[in-house]
Order: structure tokens, then sequence, then C-alpha cells
């Protein structure tokens, strides 16, 4: 890191921080220039938070130079993570679509859903048992019901299922029947959640919060694989911006720049950023054109009597088109779709 | 709400529309202009989510006209909520601080961070004991033995004590040794979390997320009301904007605003939303000023060895001065200190 | 629009409301509901923001209901505008690729990228004669030079050349040289500007503002329409958000969601959107998979010498590589690329 | 500036970016780490946008250490500046009031609010000619008619006029009859306005873009003290974000920070930022409680008549009511209201 003196700092105070960072066993370079002393400071950069520099008399600012993440960075692997849910592969040669609906809303439901992503292509399914509503007015989920439906979908189709843990109270719950674990976008910074989720030995996806950076987002991996567990895939889905036409803002250029920065794959849930179906199959071709894993697809058998995100919900016959026209994106990729 | 029709849209759609939404309960208006028909729906607001209208085939989009709060609005209670945690009432006209160094670090330091408050004139002591930090690799707090530091704290100087509720898991714990119980601002859309820590019978102060709107936030309290738990202080943290200088921005206007709003009180905290201390008590003067009900205020004995957020935490004597400031503030607003 | 009156509403606030609206023209539909009056009023949606109604005694908000803009839009013309610069079609079948450098630094430099980016099949020469910069130190174009050598180029390759406007008063001088006009970021709400570039009679580069709404962008979009000159093509070139690994966020969802709201064509930049050139390539891909109709790629014979936005900027051989590569997209889509 | 190595860089890459610094005049200090170098470089700090380090191999990043400013920086100048319009003297003890209508309307609203923001204790008259709207449907201003009517106001009233500059086509009318030229917050980064308004010979007022840093403001003003005209007042007018209650977000703390970087006053306009009337008091109040050294506030005789931003504007006796509470913060701020 590289600690700023101000200009009108003392010798004193430029020599207190210098045997602060002694002290907490940084190696030092200090610059004199004209107008201020500049210190480098090499070290465990991991440590960096717990010093409070910046509020030492006579520091002007501290600049961290290096990444705060070890674990999901490339430099620390440089090959890239395939992660395992059952014999699906993520990360491979392979494009996975999860796809189904927002949330499980009734036998029926969920069994059509599963049956047509299954036939479209489709390598795992999706849907929620507890949902996180911003009203509390809205549908919350039919929690323990909805799980037992999802085991049963897996049953009948052999499709994986992915869903989301919401608290660390459910979590057992949740893991007795998830194949893959979901941490949604509002708890990407739930650290404990992260930490008691990691523990529970599944296959990982792990949202991106909507107003979150790369960085932030690969430190909320980093909790994950601190605790040991290693499968995590990544899934971007939207970010708030001041575009109001959309829900968020899609940002597809995190799929390379994850894969630049990490070995970890990524995934990218274009239903949810959006909000509306119409923009979905364009995006789902760009998220696969720009390199991305898999996708995340929201399908529902009749959307406008879905309870939960009709709106950006694909009809089963624009799921089936969709699924066509990225087969032929992945062809040119030099990837074939999963399943 | 207002339905608004495509213009493209048919007879057939139009009344499928029409069909639902009686079905629903709800009474229409029904314009049909030059363009477009326009529907208008008068009902329950709170259904408006369930309904997925926006799925059905010629609806271009839905605009909700209403608050989609109810139990937080003034419209509800016109008259301020005053919530009292022990004798310290919040939202009266009394203007309530809160104060105290970000982690509780030692026995030492708590045991004098909470003396040098209480002499100032805060009536309440904050620290946290569990805190959710970006990296996995900083202090995470004391846990039980921080609470229990703070309650030793209490019982020597008579300050209440707030502090942080992270996880369903360990809220009987907190709530055991906690006056009033802190949703911190990346918890604040923990759907289970507000649920949860509702039920716990304690006064609850809710911070705002750091990138939600106002109505978000009134929506999370209402998710706490909506469990019978009506001692609800909200507290402005700053939202994240493009501005880097400073950690976050202090929305102040966010303070007359949800008092026009809702009944429940709001206090500020300069001291996260800013990130460097000197800027704190000009902040806190003007919070005052824009008719903050308390503040949050981040102390230190010694700053520059705390091990979390001391860039941001005021000295003791700065401490003094700010109180000093703000007792003529107050003055001028036609309120007084509390304590 | 719908004027939603407050629950406290008085009568005769209300018949000032009806006055003043029926007055202006507008038809009216009163629905009287339990808690408060709701107003809707049709009539000449583009005279909304002059009636100031949200500043009359008991109006609650105004809640518009139809698009503000009108040219742009699809309802007004259904079939897709192709602008054509000399024979290049934007809009058409074809993709077309505007490449070259930042900025015109030297005849040497310009010429030479101009038959780089010519040879590599783009159909259009970008440079900046005059470089709005953050920095008043930072080097700020060749001005007149500079468009002499791009007229220069233009001669010995054949391609268009697109350059920025960056005010009325040196319009014409650019005008004099450029095929098409480009309209700054920066730029993108200056009125006085759009307006009299407009009347310039050539076709119009129109980049969206990096903190603007799509409504806000086909808005500007509509002030060169509403002159007469139809002649405008959008351009996508990132949003700004918290994420700061990458310059901007390119808001790659805009190329559908304009495509579907207007008639006019839609190109890329990625190149200023993520600034770093690494990822530019993944991305150019993405926005050919997502409908763009065009990109702006900057390629420098010798990045690192360049005078601004070397960072970005592809060499020869990467542009080479990715012109290749666009190819294949292009097809999957049905398109050629142009040229 | 630092510049960060990748880890994989070669020895030939780090002497290639070292021999390019020394060209450039640079001080080095290499920091060789275990896992890269880091390279410090020492010199003019204005020339860092122009060397294009980050697209030279093995380069990671760059940091940029030290402020981009200069002229408008406490380094370069410790005593506040005081900036005199006419008599009217923004940055010193007295707090100034510039006040009026959104825009010129009519002869009859321009005097009348005149007569009324003078009786209340205001020293400027605030009102637009030229507006700059987002739709090119809305009110665009009276143009030079609005211009003379305001020269008019102020020979009834004494009350120096502020009124902004859109073009450089019509600088030189406006600065005929203005007292002090106003840069609207769209054009803070206009920079070829920002030269020709420095060359006019007149106090400038510049608004913080509503998207803009801090840093991107002192920048913008810098362009002007470049040219030699170091009568600058800044302007602080709310901030995008995701919040929509208000239009934009009042962004307090800059006034404390931009006191503690910059020698240049600074003033707060509430109106604009906030767009309701009804947070404007108690956001006026916490501004001259956050330290800024004036206010600029849109008052009409009939808001809900106005042509422009009536929703904002403060009745005649609201304004009188700002007035008299504004008096009681000053006094606790040991200053004293102008005029």
């Amino acid at each position: 890191m590289i600690v700023v003196m101000a200009d009108k700092a003392t010798e004193t105070e430029i020599k207190r921080v210098l045997t602060k960072l002694e002290n907490a066993g940084f190696q030092l370079h200090v610059s004199q220039g004209v107008e201020r002393t500049i210190i480098g400071a090499i070290g465990d950069k991991t440590r960096l938070n717990d010093l409070s520099l910046e509020a030492m008399a006579g520091v002007e600012k501290v600049v961290p130079i290096l990444q705060p993440y070890k674990l999901v960075s490339r430099a620390y692997m440089d090959n890239p993570t395939v992660v395992k849910v059952g014999d699906v592969e993520i990360g491979g040669d392979s494009i996975q679509i999860m796809a189904g609906p927002c949330a499980v809303e009734s036998r029926e439901q969920l069994l059509e859903s599963a049956e047509i992503v299954r036939r479209a292509g489709a390598t795992m399914l999706r849907g929620g048992a507890f949902k996180p509503r911003t009203s509390p007015y809205s549908f919350q989920g039919l929690e323990e019901e909805g799980l037992k439906l999802l085991a049963e979908a897996r049953e009948k189709t052999g499709l994986r299922v992915v869903t989301e843990v919401m608290d660390t109270k459910t979590l057992d719950l949740v893991a007795e029947y998830a194949d893959m674990l979901q941490i949604g976008a509002r708890n990407m910074q739930n650290f404990f959640l992260l930490r008691e989720v990691a523990k529970a030995g599944k296959p990982i996806l792990l949202k991106r919060g909507p107003s979150n950076t790369i960085e932030e987002w690969l430190l909320a991996a980093e909790y994950i694989l601190a605790e040991g567990n290693r499968d995590v895939v990544l899934c971007e889905r939207g970010v708030r911006t001041f575009e109001n036409y959309t829900r968020n803002t899609l940002d597809l250029t995190a799929v390379p720049v994850v894969k630049y920065l990490s070995h970890l794959p990524v995934i990218v849930d274009p239903s949810h950023a959006i909000g509306k179906w119409r923009f979905v199959e364009p995006m789902a071709r760009a998220a696969v054109a720009a390199g991305a894993d898999g996708l995340l697809i929201e399908v529902h058998p009749h959307p406008e009597e879905a309870l939960c995100d009709g709106p950006q919900s694909l009809t089963p016959d624009n799921f089936f088109k969709l699924m066509q026209n990225l087969k032929a994106i992945a062809g040119v990729m030099n990837r074939q779709m999963g399943g």
C-alpha cells in the first residue's frame, strides 16, 4: 500500500507512521518528494484494514495497491475452476442453462416447468422456495413444501436443482433438498450467511449484489473459499443504475473481467437484470458471446399467472427459440450447449 | 394503479386485463384515448406485485400510484411516534446522541469510550460486537465477549446500549444484552432477519441500505411494524454515489422527507456516511438543522489504534466540541440535547 | 398523465386543478377513491412540463403515462431508419465498423491508422480533432490541422470520416471536413448544440450521456429530429456506475431496448465504455449478438505512445483478430460485415 | 503516481516503463516486491494523462497519488477567496442569498419577484433567460428579452444579477447584461464553454454536474482559473442517485469538503436538488449549518403558474419565513446574512 503524508506532516508524524508499519511487519520504501513524503509498504495486504492509518496525524490518505483477495485470484490458481453439480460441469467447454420459474408456486406449475426446460435442453432447474420480496405483502414462497416439489421435479426429470438460501436458520433444510445453494444478490455481503453456507459442503451460486463492485463480489467469494469450499459459481444479475426502463443494468463486461481476475466460473441471469421478457433473448445471446459459462433463465408455463416476476419470464415457446439461437452462438465460441 | 395498454392492444387483450383485475377485487375506470386505452384500478394496493399484469399480452406498463407501505405512513398515523429505549425518548423534543467506538475491542477501550461519551452528554452507547467486514481477513468483532463488555459499560455509566444483530442465529444472544437492536445497512433488505428481530420485543434501529430508496427503506420498516413491533427508529447513513472522496454521500434531505411521509423518528450517522472524522462535525450540525431526532457518532479514545474505522472516529476532545456546537443548533431548532 | 391529489385535498383544490387542465385542452377522467381523488388527463403530452401542476395546493404528485418523445418513436415510424453516410448504410443488413485513434495526433499516426482499419474491413474512420478532457493540462487536440488530416485520410482510403463537434463556434469548421458529426457523451444534453448541429445537414452520431437514461437519450435525439434532421445514429458508450475496474459500465441491453422503442439505428462503443483494450473484443462480439448496427472501436498503431486513451486502443493485430471474430457472430445474426 | 507492474512483467517491460518515465522528467523509486515490481514516479502530475502508461506491456495499473488540480487547491492558496459581484462579497463573513424565479417569464413576474426577494433580504437576483430543458417541447426561455428584464429589475432593486450562459454564441449577449455568469450543471464539463466564459472577465457561478465527483468539479474550476479568472463560486445542486422521491440528492458534505480542498467559496442550491418546495427550507438551514457561503433559492410570486419548476419554488410567504430561520442559524455559525 502507499501512504501519502499531508504536505504539512511533521518529522514526528512521519516517524510514527513508519514505526507502526514496521511493527506490523511491513517492508518500507520512503520517497521524500518536494511537496510531500510518500511511504510504500509491502507486506500482508490482508491486514491493511485493521491498521487505521488514516486516523493518524499527518496522514493524508492510504492508497491500496494490490487486490485485497487471494484464493479466488488467477495469481493464486491459473487454471479455470470447473464446478460440478452432480454430472453438470460449470466452467468447462459446455454452456449450462439453469431454467425454471422465479418461485415454486404449485406442484403442477413446477413439474410442468421442469418438463419444459428439460426438453428444451436445460441441465438444471431453478425455482425459489423462499423468496426475498421488497414488500411484506407480496407472496413469500412455499418454503419447505416448495423444496419438496423441487426434489420431486429432480426425480422426474433428472435436472439438478439450484435454489436460494435466505437465512442460516433454514440452511440445513434447503441443503437437504438442493444440489446447489444460491446466495441471492441482496445477501452477497451477508458475511455470516456466506460462512455458514460455505460449510454446507455443496456447490454455491453467488449472485452479485446490485450495487457491488466486482472487487466486492470477489471478496464475498473469498469468504467462501476461505472456509475451504472451492465450488463457487459467480452470477452476474445486473447492477443498479439510473436507467429505469429496465429493472437493473446487466453488466456483461463483468464476464470477461471476472475471468481475467479469477479462476471461478461465471454465469449470467438476464431475466432478473432486465425485468422484461422481451429483451432476455438478445441479452442471453450477448452473454454467451461475452464468454459466460452458463445462464439462469426464468421460464413459466403461464407467465401472466405467475405469483412472482411474470413480466420477465419466458413462455415455453420463447424458451425453445432462445435455446436454438444460443446453440448457434455457442458454436461460434467453440463451445457446445450442456446436456 | 394505472395499467397502460399498448397502442396495438386488441379488444380481447383489454378484456382479459379487466377480468383479471375485477376478479382480484379492483374497482375499474377505463379511459379510451385516441392512441391507447388506459385502465385505472383502485383497490388493495398491497396485492399489486402478485398479479404479473405486465406479463399479459397487450399490456405496455403498470404504473403504481399509491405508496406501497401502510403502517409506517403518516396517512395511517399522523402523530409522530416516540420510541423509548429505557428512559431515553427518541422522536420527542430532545435530540439523542448515541456514541462510542465502531467495534468493541477490549474492556479498557470500551469502558473508557463509554465514560467519555457519557460525560460529553450522550445518552446511548454504540459499539459492535459482531462486525460485517468486506474482507474475510479483517477483524470480525469480539462476539459474546463484546456483548458482555457493553452490558458492563451500561452498568457503570447508565448509558443505554445499541448494537448490531447480524444474523437470526445470534439474535437471542444479542437481545439478551442490548437495549436496542441495530439492523445494519447491508441487512436492510434481509427480510427474514427483519421479521425475526421484530419479534424480539426490543426497539429497533433500522439503517438505510446504501443503495436503497426511501420507499424501500420504509417498506423494510413496514416488515417490522407488520410483525407488531412499532418501536422503529430509522437511521440515514449515506447512499452510494460516484463521489469517492467521502465513503458514501449523506442524504440529509431524507430527514425531512421521512418525517413528511412517516411518523417514525429518524436519526443520522455522519461517521459511516463520510468515513473521515474531519467532516463529521459540520454534518452533525447540518443533520440537526435538517430536523434529525438524534445522531450516531463514532468516538474512540485513540482513533489511530482502532481495529475498525479509526479514520472516521472522533477523538474525545473533538467529540466534546461537537456536543457544544450541537447545543447551539438545537436551541435554534427549539429542541434541547437529551440527557 | 395522472394527477394524484393528496388525501386531504379540498373540493376547491380539486376544482382548480380540473379547471387548469381543461383550459389547457386536456380531456379528463376523475376517479373518486376512498382515500383520494385521482385525475386522468389525456391530451398533448408535450405540454406537461409547462403546467407546474405539482405546485398547486392539494396535488400530491403527477405521474406521466406516455413517452415524452414522438418523432423518434416506433409509434411515429415503424420501419427502421437507415442512415446513409456517403455509401455507408447504418441500420441496414450490414454491420458497420467505425475505427481509428482516439485523437488525431500527427499525419503519420492518422494515415497509418486509416490504412490499417480500412484493410481490416472498417468502413468509417474515427478520430478526434477537438478533445474534451477532464483536465486543462491534458492534450486538447490538433483542431483544424486534425480536421485536414482526417480529410486527407479519407482521400487516401475512401473511408468516411466521423469526428466530434464540441461547440457551436467550431461547428461550421468541423462540418466542412466531416462526413458525420459526432455529439459527445458530455454534450448529449447541450440543447443549443443539438439544435445547431441538426441544422448543419449532415448525419449525426449521438452518444449517450454517461449518466443519462434511455428516455433522456431519445429526447436528445428528438431535439435533432424536431429541427428536421432525421439522420441520427445513437451510440451506447457506457453509463457511470460504482464499478471502477472498468471506466464505465457498457449497457448492452440499451441496444434491443432502443430498437424496440425507436426506429433509429444504434451502434456501440466498447472502447470508451471499458477503458481497457483487453475486454474490447469480447464486448464487441456481445454487442453484435445483442443486435447492434455497428461499432466504434479505437485502434492505434502504437497504443503505448498514444496521447489519449492508449490503454483502451487495440493494436493493429488485435483489431484484425476482432474483425475476424465479428464476421462469425454477424453470420449467426444473419447479417454481414459492411464494406 | 504509482505504476504497478503485472506479476509476470519481464525485465524488458519494466525497463521500457522506467525509460519512458525518465524521458518525461519523472524522478523514480523502484520497489521490487516478492510478487511484483512497483514504480513510484514523482514529477509533473498534470502530464500523467498523456503518457498512456497502462497501454504498455507488463503494466497492470497506474494509481495517481496527488490531486490533479493545482490553482484551485488549498496547497496553492491557503486563504479563502472572496468573490465580489459588485459590492456583494461571496466567501466572506456574510451569507449571500441569490433568489428569484427559475425562468424569466414576463416583466410583471420578474419585477414582482425581484421586489419580494429584495425585501426579504436577498442580495442577488437569479432568473434564466436561456433554459436548458430535457424536452424540445418545453418552454426554452425569453432569451434577450429576458436579459433586458433582468437588467431592468437590477435598476429598480439594486440586486445584482446572476444568469446562465448556455453557449459560446450567446456569451457576449449574456455578459452584457449579467453581473455574474452561471455555468449550468449540464455544462460543467463543456470545456470550450468554460474557457470562453472565463475570458469574459465576470465572476462565475459554477454548478456541479449531477453525476460528477468533487475532483471533476474542481478540475472544471481549474479550467477557469487556468485562463486567469479567479472569481469562481462553486454551487452544489445535487447529484444523481437512485432516490427518486427527490429530483437529485443534495450532497451537503461537499460543502466542508470543498472548503478543505480548495480556497474557493461554495454555495448551495436546494431548490433544484430537491425539486419539491416543502423540503427547501430545512435543507437551506442545513446548508448554512454545514458552512455554505450562500444559497440559490427559487422564489415565484405564483408557483402554480410558473412555466418552469413551479413545484420547487417558494411562495413569497415561505421565502420570508426561510430568511428569518436562516438568520438564527447564521448567528450560531458566527456569520450574518448579507445585505
